[in-house]
């Protein structure tokens, strides 16, 4: 399977709007650097898949028919705020896969246009195409999903973002998984005290200790990451990897 | 005063998504034809204001410190959702001022970020530099306002999306302010019945007749619209006009 990171930042990306600090200034000059709403497309011969849908342009970047369906980790609006104008499209209806929260984010249910929302059910796995996706329990202000992805051939993927720590469930799961890559939530730098709602790097190195991915990617990274990262110059574990927009891997 | 159409499309715009009728397909190759999310840009010597958010990339359009207020007409994902980015910025607060809509849109008064939200009341005018605005109650499913703008040398622009038809007390205030343009909603194309939400080409005729404009552009079109104009070429009075997207005029 193929997985692009379409977009790897946090809430407000990189550069933050108003923002002078170093990583901000880098990102408007070298767009490299800029880091877009979290989402990732995951593509197999017969399937394409975007997980979540934070981009402002997805009706431009994916023509219809060219998405078999979107998974959603969760409804803060920086994961759906591109659905607002893509619902109202013409033609056939769009799979949007999302955990089963009540309350969606504004009118997205009541008015849904050429989206059917389908709610899927903690560690029960369903199949997409050649691929069989596991949703897992994440802790975040809002009822959220990581996946388990995995292919007809045993690769495996995770991706866990929105989160602070894991479920004890989901590190189970995770555990007992196999061999798998993963990309992980990272929205901060080391922190004296974790923060509420996403992983700290601390933190985020924590779960990898935990669960033992043979290879992960931080995502959902802010500009205080990203200064941090120019301050220190701080070297990751071979198998460790900071995510960057538009970049490629195959697992 | 001078007046940019930013945005001049209902939602879903034009071309709208998986849509191939002949106003998109021209759209999609001719990008003159495209219609963003209705909006517009209001600037004078002294102030520079945009009227509704509904544009998915303020944020790289209006760079921090370039708008001094947002003014909503109300709270529809169409016209807000390039607020949910937006709010995450640093620095200087920015006004935003809104109708009385207790409910807002998703988390934006929760989360609101440098958005400093300002609920304005009915028929109250108030100043933004050498502008004084009048908030004019409009028709419509959510709690919205037209704005009644005057230059502090008498140029007058009313802008009155999204309606149907004209609350009674607003029909009056347009009939006794005097000599004005104005940019109002024509969302549809000449209907057996008027539509619930927003006013067909009649109906907008109509508040024509009723309160006289000296000039008036329609906006908040959809493709219908547009399909409709290309089969029948109709032709518009000399003081009426399509509006388009980038559209600059001077009042
Ligand atoms: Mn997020
Ligand atoms: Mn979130
Ligand atoms: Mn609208
Ligand atoms: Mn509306
Ligand atoms: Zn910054
Ligand atoms: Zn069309």
């Amino acid at each position: 399977m193929q997985i692009t990171f379409t977009g790897t930042g946090g809430a407000g990306g990189v550069p933050r709007y108003g923002c002078e600090c170093v990583a901000c200034i880098r990102a408007r000059l070298q767009t490299q650097y800029q880091r877009r709403p979290c989402s990732a497309l995951i593509e197999t011969d017969q399937v394409r898949l975007l997980l979540d849908a934070g981009l402002m342009d997805i009706h431009e970047r994916f023509p219809a028919g060219s998405l078999d369906a979107i998974i959603l980790t969760h409804f803060h609006a920086d994961h759906v705020q591109g659905l607002f104008h893509l619902r109202w499209g013409k033609g056939a209806q769009l799979p949007v896969l999302c955990p089963p929260d009540p309350d969606g984010c504004a009118d997205l249910y009541k008015n849904s246009g050429i989206l059917d929302f389908c709610q899927l059910e903690p560690f029960k796995p369903f199949e997409v195409g050649d691929l069989t996706l596991t949703p897992l329990p994440l802790n975040h202000s809002k009822v959220t999903h990581g996946y388990a992805i995995e292919t007809s051939t045993g690769q495996r993927f995770a991706y866990l973002t929105d989160t602070v720590g894991l479920p004890e469930a989901t590190t189970r799961f995770l555990q007992s998984w196999g061999a798998f890559s993963m990309a992980l939530d990272c929205s901060h730098r080391p922190q004296a005290r974790p923060p509420a709602n996403h992983n700290d790097f601390n933190l985020a190195l924590e779960i990898i200790n935990q669960v033992s991915p043979s290879q992960a990617w931080f995502t959902h990274l802010s500009h205080e990451v990203d200064c941090w990262r120019l301050e220190e110059g701080f070297r990751l574990h071979d198998n460790l990897a900071w995510a960057s927009d538009d970049l490629i891997i195959k697992i």
